[in-house]
């Protein structure tokens, strides 16, 4: 594949009509009437152009995409999650590459380009996920941009050899240390974040780290992520995923919080799930909190919920927090878009000279009419080359 | 158009493979291997039949469908929600039988074949809506089966002249009487209620109030509906459309009220908002109160979401309320069938021998699966005549 396309008539994220040419996978220009002999052309029929999508948090290796409807069976405890999801996974025997690549191929179909995806690493299977993972992501490294998390789901401490495990996957290519309710499921939270803050800082990578503890165990917790953040360093390389317990407590209780968040660039993660509290991202937003949006898991153990499409993950955002005006529904947008980028650290992000050609071409009139009709017309370039028309991947790799 | 239809290889609401004769536009037998000489028939390929789904209340006569993006300028209070959407039909030109009627296409598309849709009447245009939408009624008659709800949008007692213009709504054809926050919007409860249930008295007919009212305020006036329908014989012909407020105090608090919503057969509808509290869906179910489900306003003035897609709603339900289980997911699809069905009193509802034949054929595993994954892959048959397929209505009729 070569990379090299023109696509004619195109509105870049709802702007004036545009053609870009692409070159070896890299926009080479973006203007008006431009030529390009030799290129193949893709007619943009005046559609809006989207950068590729970012999914800042999911699941990949632990999906059931793909196989038969399983009633859930989850709950009502997370360690009752926990305990199901390992019992379920003993039994599938459909490999990792298989489901989660199906379920990428998917993704991908509706415009996501970029991932970051946990990955369990457990004494049970030791590293058998994260060597699937990798796997999975050479399989598909022209088309999607993939970094992975190193994710003790059973708990850290409280599983000896477990963060050894994590070295080891840091080791093998995983690049960023993960982390799972240092209190709740640790229950030794310094100790925990001395953990992953030390791997983090050992081999120079980023922090990621999952908290569902609930109201002041888990914003005592965000102040304690922020400490460590700042003393070792890693300004801009930390993301707290989920943090409900910023939607659980009044805002005066995490306005100096909020702040540090900022200053230290620590991105928030949610899902936009409804059941629950979630930060108060349109404040947060306001101070400079940065915040990107996940699927979390997808048809998995955990819940049967979840499509892979970001857009309809920007739509449930908007909806959850009565983000309704277009400047709004752009934040929702840039929850999946620019967010994600900034929050996994993409460089080459967005459309822009010299950048990869990672686009999304949806039949939409305005980003809000895409993040409220999330159109199934969508067609989907990866460095220059079409990789998805309508919803369906080309060229399965499966 | 005869209502001759044989349909082949089904399974209803995922049960066994069936197949179903109509004859006449009624189910006339369900059986294996069933002979229908003569009859065109249609393969199901094992896919998912549903009963035609239940839009319980909607309002699209205002409906902006099918114009150009307008950015969503509502706000912030009730008040203002209202005074917004006066400005913004008055500027609008395309009749509301082109926007209406594009609207319901959309929604009969994804297998809504029965609505309840609000009506304004306001001094300002008097029966202007009404009439338009009794006449959009006829031209659809033969494939959705509509019935509307008289609505004072601006008030009632405050805007002289609409109490007298709801009775000549009735007289037209207009069902049900309509009401809105009878404190917080008409700051008379009671007499609002005396109005409205004297209204409905007087010619026979149901009541379906919009109490958007918070907290106590809305506790109490849900009681006094529970008065007004014991009183007024209503039983089985009251709905109470949002109710916050019964998500929005303890439970013991409305402990009673809640077996007399039961008890007296007062639906409770909503529309699953996320932004808000919604009624206890999951509790009141258990004790017996009927819940169903309604898009509310789609791209209209008030708000830019919604698409009519009944599934969807399910679907944002199970989210709202964390229903994963199959039970669960099971209960939310019945907030779109059966529980929307004894809601508006549809006699005929629901897939069995000698009922019409109005269904859903969706490409899905499960009730779990159509709800979660909401195919665009459907079959939608009113009547035995297929009106749509894979999203698209056939035959339109703007």
């Amino acid at each position: 594949m070569s990379g090299d396309l023109a696509i004619r008539n195109v509105r870049i994220l709802g702007g004036p009509t545009v053609d870009l040419v692409i070159r070896g996978g890299r926009i080479a220009a973006i203007g008006v009437g431009l030529a390009a002999p030799g290129i193949p052309a893709l007619d943009g029929k005046g559609r809006l152009l989207l950068p590729g999508l970012v999914e800042s948090h999911t699941h990949l290796d632990k999906t059931l995409w793909g196989l038969p409807w399983r009633p859930n069976s989850a709950g009502p405890t997370l360690k009752d999650y926990i305990e199901n999801e390992r019992r379920i996974l003993r039994e599938v025997t459909v490999p990792i590459a298989r489901r989660a690549g199906g379920l990428l191929e998917a993704c991908i179909a509706r415009g996501t380009l970029h991932f970051r995806s946990h990955i369990d690493i457990d004494p049970e299977f030791g590293l058998a996920h994260v060597e699937a993972m990798l796997a999975l992501r050479e399989r598909y490294r022209d088309i999607a941009e993939m970094q992975f998390v190193v994710f003790p789901q059973t708990g850290l401490l409280i599983r000896p050899g477990t963060a050894a495990l994590m070295e080891e996957a840091i080791k093998l290519g995983v690049e960023t240390v993960g982390g799972l309710d240092p209190a709740g499921i640790d229950r030794d939270p310094i100790r925990h974040l001395e953990t992953v803050f030390g791997l983090a800082g050992k081999y120079g990578r980023g922090v990621d780290i999952h908290l569902h503890d609930r109201e002041e165990s888990g914003v005592w917790q965000i102040e304690r992520i922020a400490d460590f953040t700042a003393a070792t360093g890693l300004k801009g390389k930390v993301m707290v995923s989920h943090a409900y317990c910023l939607g659980q407590v009044p805002r005066a209780r995490i306005e100096a919080l909020a702040q540090r968040l900022a200053d230290l660039e620590i991105s928030l993660m949610t899902s936009a799930p409804a059941d629950t509290e979630i930060p108060p991202a349109t404040w947060l937003r306001e101070i400079g909190v940065n915040i990107c949006c996940g699927s979390d898991g997808i048809r998995d153990a955990w819940s049967p919920f979840g499509n892979g499409d970001m857009l309809e993950r920007a739509m449930l955002l908007a909806y959850r927090l009565d983000w309704s005006k277009d400047e709004m529904l752009a934040a929702a947008l840039a929850t999946v878009t620019d967010n994600g980028a900034r929050a996994l650290g993409l460089h080459d992000y967005g459309i822009a000279v010299g950048h990869e050609a990672n686009l999304v071409l949806v039949e939409a009139e305005t980003i809000g009419d895409a993040v409220v009709r999330r159109p199934a017309e969508r067609t989907v370039i990866a460095r220059g080359k079409v990789v998805a028309k309508d919803g369906k991947f080309i060229d399965s790799r499966l």
